[in-house]
């Protein structure tokens, strides 16, 4: 296990950009920060420009001056690369570092996430940034993490990206004739005969919008550029890492990254970062489940080492199209069920608003009133105080989920590039459909990737897994045949990695699940068919399998149509264990009973699940014992009878089993259990 | 009349790409064929890149053995010449060959139609490619037509294109002040003083989107950008063809269209085609009469010579956003109503699934699944074993319709540029409203051009009659004068061929119809006024005129507004004839009401129109027996009692007139007719 | 106070382009303007390509005919100097010329206002035009003004304009440091090193598309581009009227604007031009106070002098999507409407209708079908008839409102350009919703703009006064210090005049108000909360406000949510005046409630308020007596009792106050109140 840094409590802070004020202010933070108990910053996030004068001349006054000042003040240091944008002269002087854009449009200077991933200069002059910083602050104590870049996104369609992507081809498949048969290129005739013929798919070239929605002529081509992107960035992030390293190997290096954010396969930033750090940005619909699922999902990518909340927002966000306020206590609540899930930090961006430019209407700990006496700030300071008494109880420590949900980018990529059947098929909503059981019942479910290990888990849901790369299906078909209990649904089985079909469908998950099908009725919007089990009938929509079984037992099938009474829903035993496969969508009456008769059947238990709305959530830490976070995610009180002795985290009260407990309108408590 | 190709029997098959696969999968095709009674292929229609690798090197050793195989195999050969998209060698190697876009973007390679229909190196190699094939290939026997290109489609603003356009101005104008006349520049001074300041119309110079529509400045250029661009593109398919005809003149030339599609005048298309082909994709929602009229605009290309079904799926399209499966039945019934309506064939896209790529889950004849036991599977096979004791009975027969209803590209695409007087206004949709009357009512109704002999018909109507070119407005007077029945409506008469007002609305068709239009009130969406006749009140909207009479009698006015009692709906006596004009849009109750009055004045009778959901449509053959096609478009059985002595064409039991026979859901039976 | 220009009667005629037509039609022309009494033409708005063939040739040969018959035929002349749209050739000869839209895109020729702003040609020869015409028609006794180029409009980002830009900012700025200063580019680190480092603000640099809207990454910058593109546009309007004057210095230089539009400042323009003129183009769902305070913005501009009608059209528009007709007696209504508020003209566009081009289907004094007998020409004889009559009273008279609305250009700039709170903010909508109040009371209220003198009023609102720039939060202290009535809103005084936010909201205007607010909640659509004053309970909706009060009293608090209690509605004692301030947007009952209030408390009284749907407003001419404009806008009879003894000013009837008069349905009456 591990914590992820040196830091002995939960760390609280955030980024912190001085650089945008006079050093009279300076002072007025610190008194601020250590009124609200905050104990970490993050510097020098967007500074190359300052940093960086031209080629050849440096400056690093301003910044040796912030960072005393943080030190002398006790502050832990999160110290940003500053590479998130580049300085407005290199831009002028470089215009190769610029990026081309989806429309073929060469962007001017502006903006972040601007910097073409394959552009020479950046690459050399970003690492030499990182280099420069990390020799000079070497020896400060204060520093316990690195944080590269900032929230790497988007993509480039320039020349020098399109040549990278014809010497990534050549290395992943040595002859353009591996390309042609990957890419199914004779289809339209599109046969290359050269690596030189190929191009960057873009708006330009393979793509273009039908329905709203960004469509591909070559699907292959289109995730291979993806993959081939993810790569260029992540190239990016360890030129940096690995300058850094050589002057101070023992600081933990990250990179804040952005939950669901669909273009960037995160697992291969993954495995280059020390922990996994993100900043969370729920939008006001956004239910506790949905919130949860981001957290596990970044949980996930390390397979469940704790993580760094880098950035949320104390109060309001600003790009939103309507920005509501944080109600009292929820961030008080939101930070907590960020720790709950693992995070070992609560931080916020940003530690004092700026007074002009995009986010200058985004919440901050100082706002541009400048006061303390504001219902925000004083939350903020409550939550400092409790923090500092929680203490280092929860750093480090894990879940022990035995239920797992499979969430795959590339799957994603391929359910979404596809050209049919329907455009309905929402892959992170069906994930999301099968995740909200588990966490309305306080069940803990990990996210996994494909390549995890399965047979930590006796429950494995993999939803829509259209793609099934490399020996996926032989390894679910091992982890069944040893005990384990698998469900998948409609659209899974399609392809390989490079999008080509398999055969009939469920392709390599045929013989696990012991069905084939036929055909798929993609409903228009609105229409819907059903099913009826055990005497309740659900919703069938969005596509609908038609499904023959070769040794699986039907456990349901349609109701109406021309194929009522064609099975729609199956499981087949398999080995020790039992594949289930459900041909459609449903409604959340079928996930709850489903998800719950696979939990009974996987004899995975629930506490607490009676209560509406209650989260409640269990980290073990190292020595074993068990930290349990109650959330009341009502607007109003909820009282819980406790299912076992605990003692409160916060304030040390001892609880006995059974005994009740009222929490407030989005109150939390965090127990440890008495063993 | 004459039969389109060299076959026997309605033509049963499509488009086969075995160069997809591998050649031990050609042999289970070829098993799967027999079983289904397939006996035509379309081949070759995406492999320019395979058959020409670069310059000089031609390669068509794979083609050689594909068209060995299915001549060994009997089927009929339809022999594309693979030019719809352009190999990526050449791409590179000629950049001038790409397109750019109607927002001045040069695109790379990617796609299909992806030519500039001026490129020269594009226009020397299609062509060369089609002389190749044909003398390669012209002793072989079972080839019965050349298919050239594919789909033709899309457009380009390249400078190429703008200077074919100079010269295209010279050859039409002579003179740039005939030009300027032409196309109004004196409006904001647009006067041109050489043909070299003539560019293209797009989104960079005259066009703009609005309200979601594409929006152009000078309608007058647009149209003529328009109809340039379709004789670019007619050049091209004609260059291929002659090629062809060098060496295989015996052999019919075709290239298959796509119904409405706006953006090319298929009636230019048709002046150079041996026949009709096109390829109908429904989509769910598109009911009997909407799939009817396609079939009649198709055919009315050609004055009502069979066509060629070149396209449809046995199943499922992909490229929809809800891609429903066809119910069991609906192929059979789409393919004999492609047939009633003219098709001397029944085809396919495709014969096997692709693995990769954008139409991978495009349904085939051959799917993923690769099995012949499937509903898809067995319902093309029991099609094929009818179609075989169908036999030639119908092949050239043709439609005896004394209606027509006149639809013309250009005159769409005057409408559809118009800047005012309502976006509602819409022509397809308009005329379809008059052609269901028919479909339902079961009169045969022709859909012509503008340039068709009218004297062929006794009633012909020509809704949004917009653009009144050359001596149109004469020979309308010259038919209703010698007796015809003509009825236009509103927005109607306005502009000549350039899109010039040509004085007082409906300009050239005033004397004919015995009106003026003052004024057109365009109502906001969801606004409506009425009209009363005969008791019965029809709903008025969209674009409501107000008429002067000159000589034409009131069949009625509106309702309500200032204008209540303002006459909208009238009737003019001319010569032996009457001409009728209707003032705006209306309702489904005045459209049936008025056509069947039409038909009546016509004396156009109507049979077996009492049947909902059913479609009935002769064709008459060389020697004029006739025929019949009955078709039940519901979901539930129909009984009909036949109207004459009949014979089932396909198991031969004879039926008396009076005789009640009974259609399951979705059937369809066929008739000879017993004189 | 003084005429516009030198005619003794309101202005009656239009935009007439003769140069579309052969001689022989222009007698016609002169028949039916004499008909319909119309005495001014507007010539040469689009000539340019006509006027000068090359760079030497020039031929004013077909206008000097024109300018001739129309000066024979008593005709006054305004004339324009054709520079709304550049020469086909220019275009081709210097590229320069043409404009690169927001997207990079450099244009081809086409459209109109398609010329760069910043284009040494354009300029050089745009000017010469000016002078050239100028010079040539000097002589002529009926031009009485001259009309500038043609609703100047859009705006360029090509290279010359981004040089042009960094000399404007250079200018304005002096050092590179007070750039980086103003726009805050320490955040992101985009602090420039150079005036070359400055790029134009667009979608390839700092802009991008975020809901429906266009969103920019550096407020302040765009901003500042927005400035410096209505100073080039302005620039080269100056250009024009600096030739003009040194022919004619007597002889009025105007330019039409267009209300509301928001891209370029419309106060910098008013500055440089003689008197102001318009083009009034309401769509059918406008109501007449939202027509009305149109007039009162343009009204404004300089101060309360009155203006002219350039353009409205007599019957129907051709750019709406559904373009609705003016009802009988609408265009009377409409006409005099302008004239109550200040127009000294009633002018139309067009006088004959083109029979091309995208405006072929906009009204015309003179229809497609030429004739004099319509709807439509009859009601402009009658109002030619009637503006003889009513002779030259009104012209150069003011209102004497003691109610002011500020209203901004840089103000919305900032409001739209905002990243947060909430995309539902509408400058204009708020405006409009106190306007509303004064409009349907019939009390006159200025539309004014920072600058304005507000000494001049007793009561001065200041919706979303986002921005306060300069001194004006002093002014507006100094102005409530002397006694005046201020009232302002939710999201006011947050930033400065470079989008700098000053502190507490709401910064430079805290002290007047004697308030700091808190933190503001942005609404969803559709959610609402409520508060309660005098038993009435008011919707607040949007942005919601919670206040602290600083020596205000408070008015009203929410009544909901968790800031239930919490002030929104305040009252501040400043000196001998008053301070309000409203912290949320709310309904129509609260608006009325709270201005007629205000109305009240300033001692504005009101007249002829009980009548729903008539307009009642007043002018006074130099020697102060007041003539007394009543409208009804109803569709039905209006009886009204007259406050008064008056005269109607057209037939001279004199009528005794109390004395009632009926208005037919969308009548009119002008009145001389006696003294």
């Amino acid at each position: 296990m591990g914590k992820i840094w040196n830091h002995n409590k939960i760390a609280y802070g955030g980024d912190y950009n001085p650089e945008q004020w006079p050093e009279e202010v300076w002072e007025e933070d610190m008194r601020c920060f250590k009124l609200a108990g905050i104990d970490i910053v993050t510097l020098n996030v967007f500074s190359w420009a300052s940093l960086q004068k031209d080629d050849e001349v440096y400056d690093f006054e301003r910044l040796d001056k912030i960072i005393k000042l943080c030190t002398e003040n006790d502050l832990k240091i999160c110290l940003a690369t500053s590479t998130g944008a580049h300085p407005a002269w290199m831009a002028r002087k470089y215009p190769e570092i610029l990026r081309t854009d989806f429309d073929g449009r060469k962007h001017k200077f502006g903006g972040r996430h601007n910097s073409c991933p394959n552009s020479p200069v950046y690459r050399r002059y970003s690492s030499l940034l990182a280099y420069k910083l990390s020799e000079r602050y070497k020896d400060n104590k204060n520093i316990i993490a690195w944080h590269v870049s900032n929230e790497y996104g988007g993509d480039c369609y320039c020349e020098n990206c399109e040549k990278a992507f014809r010497v990534w081809l050549k290395d992943r498949y040595k002859t353009i004739d591996e390309v042609n048969k990957a890419w199914n290129m004779s289809f339209w005739g599109h046969t290359l005969y050269d690596f030189d013929d190929v191009v960057a798919p873009s708006n330009i070239s393979e793509h273009f919008p039908l329905f709203g929605r960004d469509r591909t002529q070559f699907q292959s081509i289109s995730i291979d550029y993806r993959r081939f992107m993810t790569e260029s960035i992540v190239d990016c992030y360890k030129l940096e890492r690995d300058e850094i390293r050589k002057n101070t190997p023992d600081i933990p290096v990250t990179t804040n990254l952005m939950g669901f954010y669909p273009v960037l396969d995160y697992r291969k930033f993954a495995k280059e970062m020390e922990f996994i750090s993100w900043d969370n940005y729920p939008s006001p619909h956004e239910t506790p489940a949905e919130i949860a699922i981001c957290h596990e999902l970044m949980k996930g990518l390390k397979s469940g080492q704790s993580f760094c909340l880098m950035e949320q927002t104390p109060s309001v966000t600003n790009w939103q199209p309507f920005n509501k306020l944080k109600r009292p206590n929820e961030m008080r609540l939101l930070s907590y069920q960020a720790v709950a899930h693992g995070s070992d930090s609560v931080m916020f961006f940003q530690m004092r608003r700026s007074i002009g430019a995009c986010e200058k209407y985004h919440g901050a700990v100082i706002d541009h009133a400048g006061r303390t006496d504001t219902r925000v700030f004083r939350e903020i300071t409550a939550l400092g105080d409790e923090l500092k008494k929680l203490g280092d109880i929860t750093l480090g420590a894990r879940s022990k989920a035995r239920a797992a949900i499979i969430y795959d980018w590339e799957n994603r990529w391929g359910i979404e590039y596809s050209a049919g059947p329907s455009i309905l098929i929402d892959y992170r909503r069906e994930v999301t459909n099968y995740y909200e059981v588990f966490h309305k019942n306080n069940i803990a479910c990990d996210l996994i990737g494909p390549d995890e290990d399965f047979s930590k888990y006796d429950l494995i849901i993999a939803p829509i897994l259209y793609m099934v790369k490399g020996d996926m299906g032989e390894r679910l078909e091992k982890y069944v045949a040893e005990g384990g209990v698998f469900a998948t649904t409609y659209f899974s089985g399609y392809v390989e990695e490079h999008d080509l079909v398999t055969g009939a469908y469920p392709g390599k998950l045929k013989d696990l699940l012991g069905i084939w099908v036929e055909e798929s009725d993609a409903l228009p919007e609105g229409e819907k068919n059903s099913f009826t089990r055990d005497g309740k009938t659900y919703e069938a929509s969005i596509l609908l399998d038609l499904i023959h079984t070769e040794g699986a037992e039907v456990l349901s099938s349609y109701n109406e149509d021309f194929y009522a009474g064609t099975p729609m829903f199956t499981v087949n035993s398999f080995g020790k264990g039992k594949a289930y496969y459900i041909g459609c969508s449903s409604d959340k009456e079928f996930y709850k009973d489903f998800v719950l008769e696979l939990c009974e059947k996987a004899d995975i238990s629930k506490e607490l699940s009676n209560y509406e709305g209650l989260e409640a959530v269990s980290r073990y830490n190292d020595s074993g014992s068990e930290i349990l976070f109650l959330l009341n995610h009502n607007k109003s009180e909820l009282t819980v009878k406790l299912h076992a002795d605990m003692t409160d985290a916060i304030n040390k009260t001892e609880y006995k089993k059974g005994q009740e407990v009222t929490f407030g309108p989005r109150d939390v408590m965090i127990f440890s259990i008495n063993e």
